[in-house]
């Protein structure tokens, strides 16, 4: 059984990310996960992100988010974000993303997102090139 | 054996927490969660948060939170929003809470945060006064 | 010649409006003022700022601001924050918004916001009775 | 007398940034402008951002800014992001901030900013290097 990849961004931590005591407010990274989330779209699965939620009017609801901060990230860090696809549903995805700064673990979230009509937000089924091009990053 | 009491609050969703769906943006839920707790702190612990933060130079980060959205928030709704303590550790506290919107539940987040000094961010033990006030929000 | 009124409201300095340096971040004040304008609508213009946006699919996009930052504010103070009108246009508004704490200045803005249709934003006259109730915030 | 240069930065305008009309929610235009000047010192001035306010405790807090928003960005856009020096003062500088999409204007902002010491906030003169770095953008 062959193994998937993990799709890689890396992410500036910025003075507008971060809180009074001088770290990451913690629900800025959920705003840098939806960032990787849509580059993995644009870049890793080849599916234009924007044209989705504007032309066909779907997106990606959170449905169900599992997170433990590890260590704080500072403003200056660069902080290595991996996402990789632990299930494939119907019209609904795991993901596990996990951060990293300096080899340091960061942040570890699982994800459950599905695929949604933005008008009535009803689940639709993956199309099947989609599908596709998300089974090349279910990691085991 | 007594039952603690829950702290609740209500917060009108506007239209800054709203995306181009038209519902809450998830991490928006994140910074309503943080309103609360300072909510708590300053009025159902009368525990002056802004104090503790800029006086005392101490502050409540995440370490857990595991999150299920339960249906979607629109701009206008009121979200009603409760807090309960489930555990209290020596300086964590486990917290469960439960957002509704005209008694249709919308978001449900257990949560570990820890007390903690902003500079250096080691835990720190809850003072005993702070921790008997936190006993009265224990619920089984 | 009358002399109009001035729509008031009290926020409360969060954690989450603050940065590094312990002061709100600028970009944040542009929230409090957006919730300002939502909170006159609903409660000063009586005109239900969500139904307006949801069911009439109107909206009032800012068109130019002019900030001045006077001083910087701190968590857990309250910015009480003004606003007065200083012009009324066929579908555009000249709004003062002012902000203090304690009776010292904050924040002053100018502010053109325009009555638009959300979906293709072209501009959209006032409606004379809300109109008759903007009047009422004219300031000279 | 020779002519400065313009720094340029091209930011994808995320889901995000996006509010329900689809475009972008103004505040966002502000966040978006911190991190230009953040890439400014990093890239343009080659002056560390994060070492400067978490190093030697220095910021660049917005004294006033005066923000055209043209027309709207919407999600996918590339939002091309220019920056220049109009004067340098002592401690302050006064930028000119100009965004465009595929050559339309959409936001022109003239800033006022400050480089001050972080604890206290009392304003600080820029040090002679990064004042000649500075030069290096004055525009006329």
């Amino acid at each position: 059984m062959g193994e998937g990849i993990l799709f890689e961004r890396d992410k500036l931590i910025r003075f507008h990310h971060c809180d009074p005591a001088g770290i990451v407010f913690y629900p800025q990274y959920f705003v840098l996960f939806n960032e990787l989330v849509e580059d993995w779209f644009n870049h890793g699965l080849q599916h234009n992100y924007a044209e989705m939620v504007s032309g066909q009017r779907l997106g990606v609801p959170m449905v169900r988010i599992e997170t433990d901060f590890l260590s704080p990230s500072r403003i200056g860090e660069t902080l290595r974000l991996t996402l990789g696809v632990k299930r494939i549903g119907r019209s609904s995805l795991n993901l596990l993303v996990e951060g990293s700064s300096g080899g340091t673990p960061r942040v570890r979230a699982h994800q459950t997102i599905v695929l949604a009509a933005l008008d009535g937000l009803r689940s639709v089924p993956f199309p099947p090139a989609l599908c596709a091009s998300i089974e090349r990053y279910l990691v085991s």
